[in-house]
């Protein structure tokens, strides 16, 4: 495209940057921008500026947090003992949003996936074996999407947790509620017989 | 969505004011920017801002422009004497895009639409006009999408030029280039053919 303003070449550059955001949607992202009152922009622009340069990573479970120690890590009515290892903040909010979870969490930051060039070192894995080492928990929780990625990243802490005294444990798995049975795929519907749950612990929800 | 941080619900609130994008890709956007160097989100703010506060609309025609008289207008090889009437500047850019034009341009900001209270007060329309009395043009060619609101703003002008001695046209509707004629809808065929052309003009381009 050939913009007769560079300003607004720069702006559109910059903005198709952002994933799923192509030119096109960025020149009409910018130009509504414009139609709209000056401080619009200003407080996008400043919050964005403003979360990239002072936001932290809880130093105990690495969720992005405002504080040093998170909220959650924080709240003393929290069972330290629990530990639910997720990918990032927005498994940490679906999970917390459903108000059953009452442990902490570990954010790994990411996920085993040597297509993308991420190993084990770039994610969170070790402070959580050091946390594990340090006898605080007692269960962790995998909670990882049930990818390729997600499986083998479970199956590489699980490794190197071998030998501490914890008890390991997944989500389930299984038909949603309210989900038909003949529109589910096999493995779903396969692992939600094998792995089927006493009558009576479905009535409690 | 509750967010643990509140820099982070910030940016997610100002990003998800962006037309078509709801607060999961607003989430998503901003997770991104986090996993990116800072200079990236520096940058995009800079340049929203920056376009925000310093772009201009050029005095001649209203388009976007860094400068007092955009680069269009300013081009003394552009034929001064006829000017395409259009909507905003991505029509501007598609235009140009063509190669097939060498006038100028009359940006209008919008076309008239009762429904979204745009009159045409709000429009500039009268600095059209008043150009047209100058006497400094001699053609106006109308390329506004041809809705309800297009044709409207399309025939308002038309009334509002009555009595000046200049040319007015609209650019033609017809089948694409390319396009198979079974499929074409019966408005856009019967205009094609209403307005069919000598066969010589045709073999020009």
């Amino acid at each position: 495209m050939d913009f007769s303003s560079k300003l607004l070449g720069q702006a559109v550059a910059e903005m198709s940057q952002l994933p799923g955001i192509g030119k096109r949607t960025a020149l009409r992202l910018v130009l509504h921008l414009l139609k709209q009152p000056e401080s619009q922009t200003v407080q996008l622009s400043g919050a964005l500026t403003n979360l990239r340069t002072q936001i932290k990573l809880c130093e105990n479970c690495h969720n992005i947090s405002d504080t040093r120690i998170c909220d959650i890590c924080a709240n003393p009515n929290r069972l330290k003992e629990i530990v639910c290892v997720v990918e990032d903040i927005r498994d940490v909010m679906a999970i917390e949003n459903t108000g059953q979870y009452r442990g902490l969490y570990h954010v790994l930051g990411g996920k085993i996936s040597p297509m993308d060039g991420i190993g084990p070192s770039q994610l969170t894995i070790k402070s959580l074996i050091d946390k594990v080492k340090l006898g605080e928990v007692e269960e962790i929780i995998f909670a990882l999407s049930s990818t390729l990625e997600g499986d083998t990243t479970n199956f590489y802490i699980f490794k190197q947790l071998e030998g501490a005294a914890i008890k390991t444990s997944t989500i389930a798995r299984g038909i949603s509620v309210g989900d038909e049975l003949e529109f589910a795929d096999e493995v779903t519907l396969g692992r939600s017989i094998t792995n089927r749950v006493p009558f009576e612990s479905s009535l409690k929800n």
